[in-house]
């Protein structure tokens, strides 16, 4: 149990279920005296909302963030600063349906083994909208990031030709199914020295940070994967004047902690499991049924989990970035 | 600073140096009144030591490890568990032109970024021998875990012909470079339930566990990287009568909780640094210079670093089952 | 930094400034399947606020809390429970005089001497207020305890003869200066076998939990500061038959482990500092000024003290309780 | 389980039972570059030791301390530093009489109620021979804060006439009973600012870290238990230029901060639950008995806990001094 902070010492709590009154985190360990406004943070949760895009699902709410605490006259006291969301999409009619089998691919079993009780509407707290309380963890952090200049931006990679039909159309009125893709993040601007080995390594922690958002199955550093097709010699980053890396295989991260260079970390972001194809399953009684989740779903959620990811990563640099300050 | 201890109810906190005078570990909460003794540990020790096969250094210590407390006529106390191994093998002589340059692919740099001052014998705290402790408590973890009828394995899967000359022969004494592989590892008998939610998840923590290991780049859950060439009909996991699954691309997590199915890891281990190659480095004065590392390194670690995997596997999972103990 | 969270499996993170938007806490690890209603926390709330009694501000708020996560269809889920109270009273016109002075006897020095910055409106996060996101942290902890009839109560005692006049009266229309008094809680029904040795011993944790209280400078344990004017034999308590121990003087605690007796702490709280009576400090600028904190100020603050000192010590049990489950 | 950490950033590990093989501590997060001799810790460990004087047990071990790693060159690294000290004294035979009966004011109950098994050779883990591993971590974070002219010093105070004859003489070789007394501990140079707010406050730290010394059990910070005869006005420290407080009622600390004043802590300690005179307890199965602990123990512990006390605050002041570096 307690696994909702994240952090030692910029620590993000997060709360909330789907269709529960509000989601949002708590952030304690900010740094006082940074200037920080709601609308910071309301930049962030934008890029995390459904968009207009074909691909999303069309859950339209607002997001619109409000800060309880730990900012005065505009700036962060170093108190811990509440930040949170109230639902309003929570209608809950539709999710009847949901209370008694356990979806394939979601949590619903788990949590059901797990707890012996859930909140049925729409995953409740294993839901994608947990995300918001990171989101808002990692918009904080970014902006404190930035007076130091170090910068965290990441990009979406997926392939839509799997949905298309004969004819190479996609239809998104009536795609049944879904698809993944990759995230690649970048960190740029982070010192040399980030890191606690040996077991709170940069990468370490920064694999946990990528792992723990719902749909990531995968995270690797730098070269990741492909180190196993390369000889040490061709995989070695050699160094020259300037201390000056000749390349980056080693994605930024050497022993388990940053060299200077760009920190690099690719995540597999699975097919949303929520699809209109009909699918076998058990209902709560561990009877066989079958079951076909209607309605717009997310056809590919890469894109709204960009700034998740972001977000765990700006999260995880700025702790050991506050890990690192020097005696 | 302080990243040195893994768990969170079942904690382990290791130390020392390569060439310091010992390694070892300290277990903080393992169960009392379980049968242990100093070759349960040993024969995982043993199973990390550099063996016989021509890929390996011939760094030949015994390893013969020590245990100091927690253990009263053949049984854990449920107090500290210290153990330790001396190291024999600390001839620093040649280690002496480590002391001035930066080896490419090592911590020499980051540690000294970070620190100001390193350990430069063979890497010191940054040397594979620093999982002497890891082995330590996953022994111990295995052991408890033996006892819930849970099993941790794991194999390593390398492939050699790169190394191989024009003939396909192996020529080991004259090897000047080095591959890596991959790992697999695999927990039987873990129930559902395992995972804390949502920064703690199972796999979340898992990843952090492996990351943490000196060579990995990369780990994945299940079916992994390979999620993003499959819709979400394929991935998902559909489910039968018994609370059975029909497949298990999840690889026995949803949500970040275990299923009750096999839980299955693969980690991407690079090719270890150390190369007879000759590289472009700088030393600590920021010179230019080449280093050569001759001398019989290990080829391949692969093959050492599956009883690591294994280790840091068991850690997570018997902290997992204490966190999961029902109210 | 970042020190706004209790506990270790049953962890509550408070949040809050006196004169902010609202004051709440995040409680992670609560055990599933509790029954929970927000009266159950507002029975606790009302303890803590101001009373009709002569003794107390009349500052008038309701402290009517909303739980926003974490509770479903009146039950607990197992995820993080959020619950917090919107502060009305929070006009500031009356602040502005303690914006450029350091109040004898509060935190403005030091948080302007730690943070730089601080919210100065009635001590921003140093207000007593702070402490109801700690009694909704206790309010919870308590009603899971008593699902093991384990149940906490305290009580305040206090000496109002200091403040009387000559004629033994007392005139609570012009007193302006405060007496502080002791609070003792007592725990009934606690297992044997609660406290995790060496460091995290249940009265050390005890002493911490209550310690932290703002207005507390002393913690003892059954006898306490007495045992320095007894003998071994005196403080000894014997045992007997059907492991009853024939005395308390340990106040349930023997190792840092709990002995089934009843535990017993005690805690010395300070006259509250706010007072009438004119006195000496400095202002931001480092000029010498004096202070008189008119209006209807708090006389003694032991009768609210008591609800927090029962949920710090609730909090603190339901977490051994919940370390302290075998494997 | 798992209460052998003490520290956040400054975190020592401590292992080892009375008569197991060996007693030390694993110091993690200590910074690097600071010079560090085992004679720094020996010099403190001598302190601990049963002196020659009339009051302590005859236990003769030299207490011969060996850094194990995290040293070299004379310097720490910032890695792990393990230090131990091999158990001499362990001849057995004596103790089989406490194999089977619980001493009254010891752990022996209360360790076997929770781990159902203990280490029954002179208490094991609940000795004080534990201590050393205390003291270890003490001596090395007294040495690191001397860096910043932050000095630790206790003294101890108690009154032996209790144990004196009608003719005021003391028979040290015939005493049958024990008592206790006092340790006040001063922290000189400390800055403004440590403490973090609000259940991290410095005193709520330094009560835990005292409290969970053996013998403890009261704790208080500048007047402690005295504030609840005074009125507010009597115990406010008043301010005057220069940043001066007229006086230190409050222990050196505000609202869970350091103001820059002396701190001032003052422990109870109760008399050695181990003495010749006859008491009632009951064995291990429950049948009442009588115990006599001959032999010539401890008279009064005080002067041998004044150096624990020191390591525990000296422990909790370099961690909150870490924890207080700006961004």
């Amino acid at each position: 149990m307690a696994g909702n902070t994240f952090g030692k010492l910029y620590r993000v709590t997060t709360f909330g279920e789907s269709h529960g009154k509000a989601v949002g985190a708590i952030i304690d360990g900010c740094p006082s005296g940074i200037e920080l406004t709601e609308n910071d943070i309301q930049i962030y949760l934008n890029r995390r909302r459904p968009n207009s895009s074909e691909l999303s699902t069309p859950r339209t709410e607002k997001d619109k963030v409000e800060i309880l605490s730990g900012v005065f006259e505009g700036k962060t006291l170093g108190t811990p600063i509440c930040a949170m969301v109230r639902n309003e999409d929570i209608g809950t009619s539709e999710y009847g349906v949901l209370k008694n089998i356990y979806r394939p691919g979601h949590a619903d079993y788990t949590y059901e083994k797990k707890y012996g009780i859930r909140d049925y509407r729409s995953g409740g707290r294993s839901s994608g909208r947990e995300t918001v309380g990171r989101v808002i963890g990692g918009a904080v952090a970014a902006k404190v990031l930035k007076e130091r200049n170090i910068i965290v931006s990441a990009r979406g990679n997926y392939d839509l030709s799997r949905l298309s039909n004969e004819n190479g159309d996609i239809d998104f009125e009536n795609i049944n199914d879904s698809i993944g893709g990759i995230v690649e993040c970048k960190v740029k601007g982070a010192p040399a020295g980030l890191g606690e080995p040996v077991f709170d390594k940069l990468d370490a922690e920064l694999a946990k940070a990528c792992m723990s958002i719902g749909a990531i199955k995968g995270v690797e550093i730098g070269v990741g994967f492909d180190v196993t097709n390369m000889t040490g010699s061709e995989n070695n980053d050699e160094m020259a004047v300037g201390e000056k890396f000749l390349s980056n295989n080693a994605g930024g991260i050497l022993g388990g902690i940053s060299n200077g260079n760009d920190i690099i970390i690719r995540v597999a972001v699975k097919p949303t499991p929520t699809i209109a194809k009909k699918q076998k399953t058990i209902d709560v009684n561990g009877n066989e049924t079958e079951v076909e989740l209607k309605g717009r779903n997310d056809v590919c959620i890469v894109d709204r989990v960009v700034v998740v990811v972001e977000s765990m990563v700006a999260m995880t640099i700025l702790d050991y970035y506050l890990q690192n300050l020097k005696f």
